[in-house]
């Protein structure tokens, strides 16, 4: 640890360095989900809602206490500066985003900005100055449910996004933007230029962590996403009057397509191969289905892997449709690239956690994350902790308190590594 | 053949005997169909509903043009009685139903009354006395699309009907049929006596005759059906952070039982199984199913076949829970008996088809048809034709003009050997 300065914005500086008040964090995480509980005993804050407002006028309001402004941009991410030490460096960058998705936990995203802000308040209060300028942000919209999703860190980045898109309200972005304050008129105005790192303290909205018992992930990396649709058409007939020689059953097609997605990685290229929605037409007990479709998501942190994944599944749906006397058909959605993670900011993290006495182990991303669209401005590093019982999205999400603030220490650590092992 | 009788109703005796009018006869389904053609091109004629009573006034009217006399019973029955010559015999029945499900066919119970009408409307017609009174029915409610099936054939076998049931417009069945003329106040009065013997003529609704170039099929039984559910409990997960190997995925477990269902009958002991209605929540493409449902429905003209392969599938349920990590129940939600044909019946149509040189097979029928209701009154026999590709239930169902006919003159000519062979 070699903490650059130690000259607050108002008050003394505090020669200790500044620390992590674990209770505080946790007070703090109480309050927020306190202002959007819902009667199923989950978190609903959608982006640029009420309860979305209100969240940000409370992590403002906590800045503000020890001399930290803060400042909305133009897609209502909220973001507070940290001054550093050394005249042209790009900013070190924390965060995460408070919005959830309906009935959802009181951590995703918002456990994230939370101690990204707790951190960067720490610091000034303590007076502890680092190289980089440090910038804390609370991400607009990353969930995708009243607009696509990643506008905040979307439109940070310079990405496109679509005005006009339409809320399941049937309101339009750009619409909902105006209402924030009328102060959201040009979306180019949010957008930044490089930053020297950018570090996402996140659950990790999956079991891997809470099985093995281990309290910090080190990210590798956000996996790249195939998703698409296997369709086939079959005849429907009567269940009781079509030998089953004479069938061709769309639905017996799907079944085997399922299982097929399923080897894509039990015995298969890539990490995970998920059919979680499917549709059988007529759908009638005593038909015999004459159009099914299964849908197709398969990850991998090997862009290469998916594209083998995906040729070896559409031989599969050719043989099953042969089998079936049905006629059969994979198409692409969507496909996402691979975002890896910055290996020094990997070590970064990997060191914060071991002078605190943390274990870690590498993992990928399965679920996208703001930190994949901050990766167009500059190296990225992501810490998970454990989610109890792999919950995420529900109402029981939950991780340990003590995983929750040695979390929140990891960053501030590597924080601070990350400012003496990266240049810009 | 032996015709006992050649007096008619009016009209001189025709000392040839009746002949079925193929040329009527077709013009006649073409009518009927006319009058119930949606903009599809198929035939929606429900139970009770105007297109019904236009129906219904057609067969009376064209019954009429021969001196014979139609009545309604208490469910909208229509029935038409020609004197036997030996008293104390109870009747041989023809018949079928007129309505349809929606966007039907012209041919689906529609034939089989259209023929048997035009059989006994032939006799009359002839002054052809058989030793038995015969009697012509179309019954009400086949299909059960506005109240629970086989309204009519269920009421003149004594058989309990819930008249307090719901169609889809919320009516009850009682106030429906309360409208049929205001004369239909009590169903109990529709209930038979002993019938001598029951001849059903009916296309096929299966491709069996089709494939095989045989114009009449002499049904054996109509099969027992089980029916129920197979349902799994896992949990719904993240598709991204889940890794395969901590999954409890109930589609997987869904699509198991798919393949499963298909092999009861494909190497197991009912004649056909099938899955045809699946489902899966929440049935999103980027979450592992939490709970999953598949319908089965299996037949067998032999009841303990359909016991044996429940209990198989009812084992490989629970085996592919555990496989899943899943939780599994099958249950059952209706079981129906087998309904044999009588021998005598089944000799009497091949014979009849023989007479008219037209090759014949036996085959089950996989569908359910009043004869299995009037079962209960005496003995029963069907007569299938083909069905053009197997077709029904579908606005392009179809049988050649000839094969129409063929099985009215085989309807003919098996009423005239039961009219022999049967004592009651």
């Amino acid at each position: 640890m070699k903490p650059a300065g130690r000259l607050g914005p108002s008050g003394p500086a505090n020669p200790a360095g500044a620390t992590v008040d674990g209770a505080l964090l946790l007070n703090q995480l109480d309050e927020l989900a306190a202002t959007a509980r819902t009667p199923a005993g989950g978190v609903t804050r959608l982006a640029w809602s009420a309860e979305d407002r209100a969240a940000r006028a409370l992590i403002s309001k906590w800045g503000a206490s020890a001399g930290l402004t803060t400042r909305p941009d133009a897609v209502a991410n909220l973001i507070a500066d940290l001054p550093g030490t050394v005249a042209g460096l790009a900013p070190l960058v924390m965060g995460s985003h408070l919005d959830t998705v309906v009935d959802g936990g009181p951590l995703d995203g918002a456990y994230g900005t939370v101690a990204a802000f707790a951190v960067v308040t720490a610091l000034a209060a303590a007076g502890e100055r680092l190289r980089h300028p440090v910038r804390a942000v609370a991400w607009a919209n990353e969930e995708g449910v009243v607009a696509p999703p990643f506008s905040g860190s979307r439109a940070a980045a310079g990405l496109t996004i679509d005005m006009g898109a339409l809320g399941p309200d049937g309101r339009r972005l750009s619409d909902r933007l105006a209402e924030e304050g009328g102060r959201l008129v040009s979306i180019a105005s949010a957008a930044w230029g490089p930053v020297a790192g950018y570090l996402e303290l996140h659950i990790e909205q999956g079991p891997v962590l809470d099985r093995s018992g281990i309290p910090v992930g080190v990210v590798s990396g956000i996996t790249a996403a195939k998703r698409g649709w296997a369709r086939f058409e079959g005849h429907a007939n009567h269940a009781g009057t079509t030998p089953m020689h004479l069938r061709a059953d769309a639905l017996v097609a799907a079944a085997h397509t399922v299982l097929a997605v399923q080897r894509l990685a039990t015995s298969g290229p890539v990490a995970v191969a998920t059919a979680g929605a499917i549709e059988a037409h007529p759908g009638i007990t005593n038909v015999i289905a004459g159009r099914s479709a299964v849908s197709v998501d398969i990850r991998s942190l090997d862009g290469s892997a998916l594209a083998t994944a995906w040729a070896r599944l559409n031989q599969e749906v050719g043989d099953i449709a042969v089998q079936t006397a049905t006629t059969g058909t994979l198409s692409e959605v969507s496909c996402t690239a691979p975002v890896p993670t910055d290996a020094r900011l990997r070590g970064a993290i990997a060191d914060a956690a071991g002078q605190l006495g943390l274990a870690t182990t590498e993992l990928a991303s399965g679920a996208g994350h703001d930190a994949q669209c901050l990766a167009a401005l500059g190296p990225i590093g992501m810490i998970f902790v454990p989610s109890i019982g792999g919950l995420s999205h529900h109402p029981a999400e939950a991780t340990a308190p003590d995983d929750l603030v040695a979390g929140a220490e990891v960053l501030l650590g590597a924080l601070r590594l990350a400012d003496e092992r990266l240049d810009r």
